[in-house]
């Protein structure tokens, strides 16, 4: 295994914490209009249109459409599911979808990176649009040195051709790169590609009740329990 | 006008100074083989293919072709023009053309974009390559939140869908948009597509015979001395 020239990562799950801070963001906007809904249940649920709505694009049942799309519309169905559709008018509404755009990194992540950031290139390979990781990186100080991921491929992971598209935008062979995620199948799809791979474990990602992911199932080239583990 | 969420800009020449610093690298090239040949000649030659090369894609005779293989190929014709084709290998060749990696920031740039960065979105939008734009960002510790341009256009500037393409890319307006350049003709094509514009004159960007871009020739939105002008 040669050193990496770049190191790209997931981000939903792994350098952030989706469930947490979008289950805060709802929190607020329930408080404003007194619903009881339970914020957990409704950042559970609204997550939970994801990989469907995606699957539709990478199926090819639709073409691309950036994923804050892909949120407002699950937004809508999230709303509905909870009865909620009269409380939010559309102008509330994209302001709750940006809930997406406030999510904190774990606490590794900021100091990791910039640590990683001096001996090579770092950038997202999320499903996160670039508009959205952009905005996300400046909430959160992720001090990537470009974005990469799902837009730039115009699919989703974990198609193979999003991480052929990473590496091809820093025109680097795919064993120069490594995929680092919390998600045991996207390092399945990266490393089917050619690329090394990186396991970190965030176990409470999904919430306290979590049972997949736990632990590494797949054959990877590192396995670290913190970002900075990887300038090392 | 309102205030800008995002300010793009144009990068050699606008952000670097491609001239001196090309001249450095084949200097230092030279010097290694005791090639005589004139530096900036040599830098100049060089970047005048620029624009025919682009023009070809522009035109639709050729699909979208990073910039980094269009210097490289340039490269070659620039080496045949000084014949100087007998001095450099394919691996030689290959480390000259990294020399537009490499482009020193004028002295203004990097505190600029630092201070600009806690306002607004800062994004190159060149025709330089997301690997190029990376690597050059490295480089010269130019803090950009993305890096926009050419290639998620698959198109090169001034074509206007590769400023479209940087607007709809942040999800922004192209009136919330403001595009920075040293290029007067830059400016004109970013304005027809409905952003805003800045000039910034840098007078010495072709050497100190430059008899073009001098001044403003268009009806911009701001004139900067400097790039921390932008913040206030």
């Amino acid at each position: 295994m040669s050193v990496p020239r770049a190191f790209i990562f997931d981000v939903f799950g792994t350098m952030v914490d989706w469930r947490e801070s979008v289950a805060r963001e709802a929190a607020r906007a329930f408080s404003a209009k007194a619903i009881t809904t339970d914020p957990y249940a409704f950042a559970d649920f609204w997550r939970g249109r994801y990989d469907p709505a995606m699957e539709r694009i990478r199926s090819g049942g639709r073409g691309y459409v950036q994923l804050d799309d892909l949120h407002r519309e699950n937004l809508d169905e999230t709303l509905a599911h909870f009865k909620l559709e009269p409380f939010f008018n559309e102008q509330e509404r994209d302001t709750l979808n940006t809930a997406w755009e406030k999510l904190d990194p774990w606490p590794d992540v900021v100091d990791g990176l910039h640590a990683l950031k001096a001996k090579a290139i770092i950038a997202p390979c999320s499903n996160g649009s670039i508009a959205l990781m952009t905005r996300l990186a400046k909430y959160g100080g992720l001090p990537w040195d470009c974005i990469l991921g799902a837009e730039i491929a115009q699919n989703y992971k974990p198609e193979p051709v999003v991480y052929h598209a990473c590496c091809n935008a820093l025109r680097l062979q795919p064993n120069e790169v490594m995929m680092v995620a919390a998600h045991n199948n996207d390092l399945h799809a990266a490393q089917a590609c050619g690329l090394q791979t990186a396991f970190i474990a965030r176990p409470i990602e999904r919430g306290p009740g979590q049972t997949i992911d736990l632990a590494p199932n797949g054959d990877w080239d590192r396995v670290i329990d913190r970002i900075s583990d990887l300038a090392h």
